[in-house]
């Protein structure tokens, strides 16, 4: 879409903005990243100020670009785009669209990031709902991904079997192998699950796909066992797995920092293991993996965490810059046409009661 | 609804059966409680024999009862009480409704085990559909509990508020506080979730109860805070998040056995480190929480996981037991009455789109 390799972040998205934004617009820059921090400039730049930042015209890789508007996360996402047109969120897609930027950065509100997605990217043709797609580590066999993990809420079967050739699409050109993919359900058997799972468990097994191969049903016993590399679902169940996967590790770590205080002994245990420990907190930390793209939509949008620090805000524009070079895109139109026969299969099914 | 004492076990439900089964029916006797082991007699006498059992007319405090049919997670649960009326988990529930027993445990088909509750109990009147509550261990404030974790997988606004309501009593009654509720949901803001949770949020908000205050939403991430102690969610995304969180649970266990194996040092810190792993791992382990009541019907029914080992249905047989002794079946049936009003409300509203 655009010659540019600069990223505009959305400075006014996350639960801690601007302050985060602004100091992982700085990281990115000493790393050679060029960023355009899009808001308010009025609070902008003292935030740079307080930073030693004094040039914000992109000569120090920083450029200011104003914007009057926030999104916050009570605003209804579909509202967004007309109710706001100067919204720090929608300014970044903007300046994409212009080809000022090569991608959008925002840890805002992700129905909005959608909302703003589609009208100013529009939809890849042939994708009736873009998702999010989350990436998470396991002991073995790499990375999983999870798609989608809060874009749509309510969704048909042809929105899940999309997200299962989106999601596969992410995960090869990734990985470089043919992965296996799984919808995600309350127990593996076939009759298990929602209309809208057996719906979709229906679809995959009677369409083979030259992208992947359709597993079956998983369960979240197996989000870190090496069964599949997709993991498909809603957007609600999506989040709530996520959402839960990043409960229970912090629990663990609670339930595992009480274990070690108990003793002298078990103290001293803790001690030899605590580099151990930190590097394992920093692998399993969602931080670490930066932000979820928007796929589906023709364009690059990068998704961080609502409470992501400078640092996981820095990778996500990292993350942006890397997909922008990249561009999925061509891949995604060649799955797309390549999956005819299932889209239209899907769309003949009913939508779940 | 029985003066015996005596627990009737479904020797044919769990995954490894009847082996697991009927190791668990020895451990209960041996610890003192009354087993009648329901199936396959031809099956069970042989297996009884290998432990050195000789006696199982209830002498030696277990009873084998035969029942010449078996339902497989295959069976669809709304047909098994008419095609398999010998089914063992069926007639394990036709003993207590005949006060041969107090109460039924099964590591069954979840779906087959609300049906044959709802058949053999009925429900309790005024509650639309019965629930699975099933509680896990948090670092701070006890355990938390979560329903419905499986038995509905399709609900409407008035399931929710009724498992509001019985959740609410199970923890008050276990735990002696009046319990926060929370909606498991994909954000806090009160404009997230579905149709089915911002319902269940607007009623919940408009009625409040004498049994419990009602919090708002919850996110996964809040599952091992202690913000509420009740978290109500339909079926499928229950069972979808209890799995998760075991998944994740094992997740770490692995990296952190990983973390431990790299250098002799970190070895070392392992190795001092060991006894407390192994009580953290109890702790964490779902196997040493039992069992799930079915709440919502007339009677005592416990639900073990598929792949409970005999320690762990041995404690759902202790936990029967103990419910059955307790009977939570009044302070049910007073909630119900006090809650009226509530479920009025709930059952005007339309079912989700």
């Amino acid at each position: 879409m655009a010659a540019t390799r600069k990223i505009a972040l959305d400075a006014f998205g996350g639960d801690h903005c601007p302050f985060v934004e602004v100091e992982a617009a700085v990281l990115a820059a000493r790393a050679g990243q060029e960023v355009i921090l899009v808001g308010d400039r009025a609070r902008l730049v003292p935030q740079l100020a307080l930073l030693g930042i004094s040039r914000y015209d992109g000569e120090d890789g920083i450029t200011v670009h104003h914007a009057s508007e926030t999104i916050t996360m009570e605003d209804t996402p579909s509202k967004v785009v007309r109710s706001k047109p100067d919204a720090s969120m929608l300014v970044c897609f903007d300046l994409v669209r212009r080809g000022q930027a090569a991608a959008v950065v925002s840890a805002g509100n992700s129905g909005a990031m959608l909302a703003c997605g589609l009208f100013r990217f529009g939809r890849l043709k042939g994708i009736d709902r873009p998702a999010i797609v989350s990436s998470f580590p396991r002991p073995k066999g790499g990375p999983c991904v999870l798609i989608d993990m809060g874009a749509n809420v309510e969704c048909k079967p042809i929105n899940l079997v999309q997200f299962a050739v989106m999601g596969a699409i992410f995960s090869s050109t990734a990985h470089g192998k043919k992965p296996r993919v799984g919808v995600l359900s309350n127990g593996s058997e076939e009759g298990k699950g929602t209309d809208l799972t057996r719906a979709v468990h229906r679809l995959l097994s009677a369409h083979p796909s030259p992208a992947f191969s359709f597993h079956g049903y998983v369960e979240g016993k197996d989000f870190f066992k090496d069964t599949v590399d997709v993991i498909v679902t809603d957007g609600f169940t999506g989040n709530v797995a996520l959402k839960v996967m990043e409960g229970t590790a912090s629990g663990i770590v609670g339930f595992l920092r009480a274990a070690v205080m108990q003793t002298a002994r078990t103290k001293l245990g803790g001690l030899i293991l605590r580099p151990a420990f930190r590097a394992l907190g920093e692998q399993l930390d969602p931080d670490s993996y930066g932000g979820a793209p928007l796929l589906g939509v023709d364009g690059v949008a990068i998704i961080c965490h609502g409470g992501a620090g400078p640092k996981a805000l820095a990778g996500g524009i990292r993350i942006a810059a890397d997909y922008a070079a990249r561009d999925l895109t061509p891949a995604l139109r060649a799955a797309i046409g390549d999956h005819r026969e299932l889209f239209a299969a899907a769309k003949r099914e009913e939508s779940p009661a």
